[in-house]
């Protein structure tokens, strides 16, 4: 089910909150993503971005603005966390997003609201966003074919892709309680290092990475031992945000085999506090990437013709580094990669199918993220091992910084924006993370 | 921190459940292990279990018969799952086992309250055990040695360990939310399974296999970006429990490279449901297993001489397999293999430590299984992959039965039990699944 355009998607739009017709905003009417935020340490609140405000839900259920409403609706938008918006029916999502929409308007219908409107509206700088959901289970994926075939050369020069990529969408669980929401700094991890011909020692990673992906929010489940047919991926599917997926590439070369990666990314990956949602990105989907004609189809079960129509979502992808001395000096950050969601070989539909193709049940608020995206071009290229080939061709930052690995005090920033035109443009809000220096341990063997 | 021996470890103590004094039981009052039950879809409640019965914490808590307990732990008794338990100080999951140990001792202090302690006291088949906390993640090793030589041997003969293997307590990520308790049924899962030459079709899993593995249950846990040294560890282990890591082994060998198993195992993963605490454990603890003289020392941060000394458990396991025809012909289950949790190459506390090294913050009640347990003898591998060499030895049960994986309607039997002279044994109950068929599903590309 893609969602099908509608009033909410008009660019004609008109916004009480003005800032929200800011061309530069990511927030505007069409967009209303949804996220938990707290003021002053209060109680959390579920809250829609809008221009510079958040419209706080829970004041818009005690004044009364939400009234007509389904119940089940009410209580979910009363919540500390999303996972009960996101255990209710699609229908219910839609129900929230037009009625908010009809109350930003500035139409007749909120007119003699307007009082109680603005007193919901909070500035978004006077506010801590948190964690969107409460996430049981991550799952990433490794879904752009650019990157792998990539990071397979890099490795193994005669066989980069292995035979089962055209055919699984291939993934691994990751660690869920060390997600942590944009601004959150990343302690540097120590691990195992390999030194060949020499025993590893134990010490501070010295190949930091980021991996720049998208990440889509589960709506509501199905039960253990219930497949979900391809027809019906989209309706599981709540929203979407930006994932760093922190990767230490030194602890993970030597600790992944046999099994996969493990601390190596287990010590932090990052979220974008906004989750924009499947009916904001209706308009900006587009067909599921085109396969090579030696490719092979996929499998029936990960086959439906609305997919291959409309699986993909064309998303604009920037990644940019912001070192220490780029802010002592007052500089802006620097623009590294762009990419697209649509270099993707999987859709986020067939990543579900797959996910829950043995049975396994996925719950309200599971995270399953795209793996990095990376394009065919070098300026596409997902994360610092792919764009300095693993420390060969190091990155040359406008101020005459280079970079292999990330280094202590650089802050990553990714930020995504989907365009068409007769639409409006909206955005994902921003992903950030500081690196900070490694915790001293004691029991290093080398210093 | 290993526990001293104390008052609840003496086996001469008497207890006024006379069924704790049966030879056979596995839960004497020396044991209390804890878990969630209900009785005819009431609220879940924490019980202890003793001989063939359940005491009811809340029900205790409700008689005054736990007064003079700290508040916090007072609230953790009254829960539904053990998380808040799990989170508190060592000290007071002692303070809880001293105390239930004298109200269920026969002596002179719980006379004078046996009306009330009966009255807490419920059959335990009257009962149906649910799962025994909120598992946030759940990570899975690979910690025995010999395991890890036995399937690589398979698919990489002339190198069956990777070079990692000695210094890396090896593991990875496993799906939390298909975790079921014992008794609940495992469908066999569906998915790609490889045919060399053609094309990958999807359907049911033909070798599908269990997995023999202890697994722990942390206390409580450690902020991000702080590691867990080793003279710590131990204190951050609530307790233990049986851990049947189910796997489809035709799906796992197509899906797993280069990131590990995913849906080969996320389709279930069953626990038995009492948690036997590491104080229960105390008597049983032995040296971490010594290592051949060839091999390298563990690195600094994962060696204590408390741990080199005690780190290990000698835990007798064992495997049984109950067939639909041994159920017909009112058989009993057949043994197929008896290990012991002394085969492993890394103790429980490094595998704390060693998870926790990079800043990843462990939760309480997150699920950290061992990974199969086989030990040299043939008849110590802990799955039918490792039993039947892969479908080459078929494994030969007591009436005329061949096995080279489960089929349909098996049903697979864990149990464990600790011994040691001059104590009493305990046991952790059993952990049991029966193979249910593959659910069928359509736009299968094979029949």
């Amino acid at each position: 089910m893609i969602y099908e355009l509608n009033e909410t998607h008009d660019p004609a739009l008109k916004c009480r909150v003005e800032s929200a017709h800011n061309p530069e905003t990511e927030f505007p009417i069409q967009n209303l993503p949804l996220g938990i935020f707290t003021k002053g340490n209060k109680t959390p609140h579920i809250g829609i971005a809008i221009g510079d405000r958040i419209l706080d839900l829970f004041e818009c259920g005690k004044r009364g603005l939400l009234d007509g409403l389904p119940l089940p609706l009410l209580d979910a938008c009363a919540a500390e966390q999303l996972n009960r918006l996101m255990a209710l029916d699609p229908e219910l999502w839609s129900r929230l997003r037009m009625h908010v929409s009809r109350l930003l308007q500035t139409g007749e219908k909120a007119k003699s609201l307007a009082g109680q409107i603005d007193d919901s509206l909070i500035p978004m700088r006077s506010c801590t966003m948190l964690m969107p959901a409460r996430i049981g289970d991550y799952t990433d994926f490794y879904a752009s074919i650019h990157h792998a075939r990539n990071v397979g050369s890099m490795f193994r020069p005669d066989s980069p892709l292995f035979p089962n990529y055209r055919y699984v969408p291939i993934g691994y669980h990751g660690r869920a309680s060390s997600i942590v929401v944009s601004g959150t700094s990343i302690c540097r991890p120590c691990g195992q290092l390999e030194h060949p011909g020499f025993a590893p020692d134990f010490g501070p990673c010295r190949m930091l990475d980021y991996e720049l992906e998208i990440g889509a929010l589960i709506g509501h489940g199905n039960p253990l031992g219930k497949p979900i047919r391809m027809t019906n991926a989209e309706s599981h599917l709540f929203g979407i945000c930006l994932v760093n997926d922190w990767s230490a590439r030194d602890i993970q070369k030597w600790e992944y085999q046999p099994l996969g990666p493990f601390l190596a990314k287990s010590f932090a990956t990052t979220i974008s506090p906004w989750v924009v949602s499947m009916e904001a990105l209706a308009p900006y989907r587009c067909p599921a990437p085109v396969r090579d004609p030696d490719d092979p189809a996929p499998l029936p079960y990960l086959f439906s013709s609305e997919n291959a129509q409309t699986g993909g979502i064309d998303l604009d992808l920037q990644v940019s580094i912001y070192t220490e001395r780029m802010r002592e000096d007052l500089q802006h950050p620097a623009g590294v990669s762009c990419s697209n969601l649509t270099n993707l070989y999987w859709t986020f539909a067939q990543l579900v199918t797959h996910h829950a193709s043995n049975g396994c049940n996925l719950m309200p608020g599971d995270l399953m993220a795209s793996g990095t995206v990376s394009g065919v071009d070098k300026s596409s290229r997902g994360c610092l091992l792919e764009l300095a080939w693993r420390g060969t061709d190091p990155v040359l930052l406008p101020n005459g910084e280079e970079r292999r690995f990330l280094e202590d005090g650089d802050e990553v920033i990714f930020s995504a924006h989907a365009r068409r035109k007769g639409f409006a443009s909206i955005g994902l809000g921003e992903c950030r993370g500081i690196v900070a220096p490694a915790v001293h341990q004691s029991n290093f063997t080398h210093s």
